[in-house]
């Protein structure tokens, strides 16, 4: 399997992770491209139309995306398992992922607009608008009960690529403030091997 | 079931055309909101800190989102499924669904650059990076094979949503000029009770 990715995407994060928690990181070649959604890359958009990483391309030439599709491909590939196979624990935790996700769509767009785009075109109710889903997402996550070891599930994985794409991007915006559970969580993810081998800044 | 939803909303029309086509429509209340990017709605951030459309709340309380998992949620309630439950061909139409998905957010942020945001903010460069994915996506889907009878899956809803969508907001975009198979395809498919049921304009 090939793997496009890039560094600091904060979605191929989290493929990365998983596989490395799966132990399947060493069948899977990573590519590293750049893309940005101002500039396409054609590699990248003759496997994937829509020209995002993560992509994954199997063996048999077939691709596989978005994130959350390849983190679920990944995840039938071993007896380990990172969601509940089925039953009401599968719809709980992948709606958290999903609002994992959706954190960081939000935390993206206000990305874009606050470094990519073109400074006297910046709409500040646009930026705070997916802040306050960001923030949202943060006091949710907050409330729920989060592994950080061994038993750690793709929601787990999910949040993590959110707190320290947040870290990463946004440092001014001190989401540990009023979080202890939060912090706690990701103080000691961020210890896991998975975790250090996939530091943007690294 | 609950669904919270917008008549304009493509994904929320994916859910609820899903759910006519697996005999579910009548177990799930209708309930219409109205949300934005940049105004929050307190009723759907109750259920989903994103405050975004599709969000279905079970009866025992539990909410599932987004799109792609309300209707993965619900194709394991009937007998009737709209997409391979394993395998290959899982992984293929799971792929194209993402890939219809993609399309649509493409197209909601050119929407959002071009209508919602004020005038003299917008980004040209950015509504076109946009508009490459959506049209990439369409050369790829013409590409494809695609059912509009009884047996079509869920990526074949999910082009059609975009399309329609594209009908919709995009009128002058002119997606069927050198695609006449997904031409054909939307004629088709767009005489369903499902599709004329949930018309935008309707």
């Amino acid at each position: 399997m090939k793997l496009y990715y890039s560094p600091p995407s904060p979605f191929a994060r989290k493929v990365i992770v998983a596989a490395y928690e799966l132990g399947l990181i060493d069948r899977i070649a990573l590519e590293k491209v750049a893309v940005t959604p101002v500039s396409q890359n054609d590699v990248v958009a003759a496997a994937n139309p829509l020209a995002k990483v993560p992509t994954l391309v199997l063996d048999d030439g077939q691709a596989v995306f978005d994130s959350r599709l390849i983190v679920d491909y990944l995840d039938t590939l071993t007896d380990r398992s990172l969601a509940p196979r089925e039953g009401p624990a599968r719809w709980r935790a992948l709606t958290e992922l999903a609002q994992a996700d959706g954190l960081l769509d939000a935390a993206l767009l206000a990305r874009y607009e606050t470094m990519m785009r073109p400074q006297p075109l910046r709409w500040d109710e646009w930026t705070q608008g997916q802040l306050g889903k960001v923030r949202r997402a943060l006091d949710a996550f907050e409330g729920s009960e989060r592994r950080a070891g061994d038993d750690l599930g793709i929601a787990d994985i999910g949040v993590a690529c959110g707190l320290g794409y947040l870290d990463f991007r946004f440092p001014g915006e001190a989401w540990r403030d009023g979080r202890p559970r939060l912090t706690a969580f990701y103080e000691t993810i961020s210890q896991r091997p998975s975790w250090v081998a996939t530091d943007p800044n690294g």
